[in-house]
């Protein structure tokens, strides 16, 4: 099932993509975590701009979480346990919303693309053989980063969280099997990056279960699961795009602050 | 004007508390930061309990902002911009509930009182003069820290985020002079730290100003703007009093985990 959130006439809806017709949404009403009940309403996927799929209470984001990764940031070392950090909401925007360079960055911008896990039930103490049960879907995010702030800023704060820096979407897809995906980024429509998506240091049951040892989850959470190599320089101008299979494409362009 | 968010029998409610009867709360409905409007219900302070005063969209903290707690942090370069970091609202609790020390903890655990920033307006690219236009009131919190977790983890996200590691309250405070306001923490009823609360490296407009060059702050969004020495271990069965001047206390009890 593919779960949206998304704008329509200047207002906001929830709804799922028509399983048997997938040009259509059935709106619904409530949360998306607590028995959402269809409106009766039918919106074409064609008039609906796709939102942010969701707004987390907390914005969760595994910092080194492939190897390859670690391998080309030395200064960093590899984690022993599962390295849970932060981003912020108002860094989040929408499928098709540009990237905006800030006029102070000195650069540089890279893309990484990121399988996001989106909680939907509160939980703590969670053995790796529960943790998936916590887990309502899954999206796509761009953790775009500021190579030169990364250095600088002891917290990463402007290099991930300048407002545009966090695309996240299309929509949260339940089924899927893990161990099957690949994520597939393309710069300008180029293929620039391809790997296993699962292939973590941390893998996601084993990251919701270090992490619910100390915090507890709450519906609507989301988890950033980190991303491999490469991970090029872009500059204004430039389209950025991440597949990951069986979820579906997040595409953004990039622009300068004007 | 001093506003609460507080449950009684069961229920969440928001109110003011009335400035001629500070027993008395008068109840409001819809958001603080729009227009709350009186309901017309009175309730007792008495019969309410306080809790957290707001749940953040993005909960902001400073680091490293007094010049002696860098002093005792040598390990950390004292920050040349303001040290913006963040919080998770999982650790929220509200005054008088138990801070939870982990079975896991190899300890030391701190308390570290900070004068926190409410955000009233959403906003972007304030200047110093400006900064403060955006800020709703002031409120208390208790940055409970696990010193052995703030080395080992890159993020801090043990050290400071474990459930219960955020109390915070009692309730917003509106009006206030902020170069007028002192710290005061007692352990035990034992007064152990006393600072001048805008003594900061970057103080509020400064802070300010400085995030909103590259994010968007909006309503509700809190600002944790750091502590000054000395910060003192403290174990299971201690107490715990953060005083700001002009705002009130905020204390909790520290327990084991059973």
């Amino acid at each position: 099932m593919r779960w949206a959130r998304y704008e329509l006439k200047g207002a906001v809806h929830l709804g799922r993509i028509d399983p048997d017709r997938d040009d259509r949404i059935v709106e619904v009403s409530g949360s998306l975590f607590d028995h959402p009940q269809a409106t009766g309403q039918i919106h074409q996927v064609a008039d609906a701009r796709f939102l942010p799929t969701v707004i987390p209470p907390t914005f969760y984001a595994a910092g080194m979480n492939y190897m390859t990764h670690c391998r080309n940031h030395p200064e960093l070392p590899v984690p022993k346990n599962a390295d849970v950090g932060y981003r912020a909401i108002n860094a989040l925007i929408a499928p098709d919303e540009p990237v905006i360079i800030p006029k102070e960055s000195p650069g540089k911008i890279q893309y990484e693309g990121e399988l996001v896990v989106v909680i939907g039930k509160k939980a703590r103490r969670l053995s790796e053989a529960e943790a998936l049960s916590c887990v309502f879907g899954y999206t796509i995010g761009n953790d775009i980063s500021e190579r030169t702030w990364s250095k600088s800023d002891r917290t990463l704060w402007r290099s991930k969280n300048t407002d545009t820096f966090k695309p996240m979407g299309p929509w949260i897809e339940t089924e899927l099997d893990l161990d099957a995906l690949y994520t597939t980024v393309r710069l300008n429509g180029v293929q620039v990056s391809h790997f296993r998506t699962h292939d973590m240091i941390f893998n996601v049951p084993q990251y919701i279960a270090s992490m619910t040892r100390f915090v507890t989850v709450y519906p609507g959470d989301i988890i950033w699961m980190g991303t491999d190599e490469p991970t090029l320089d872009m500059v204004a101008g430039d389209h950025v795009e991440i597949e990951i299979s069986g979820i579906g494409k997040l595409a953004n362009p990039i622009i300068g602050e004007v």
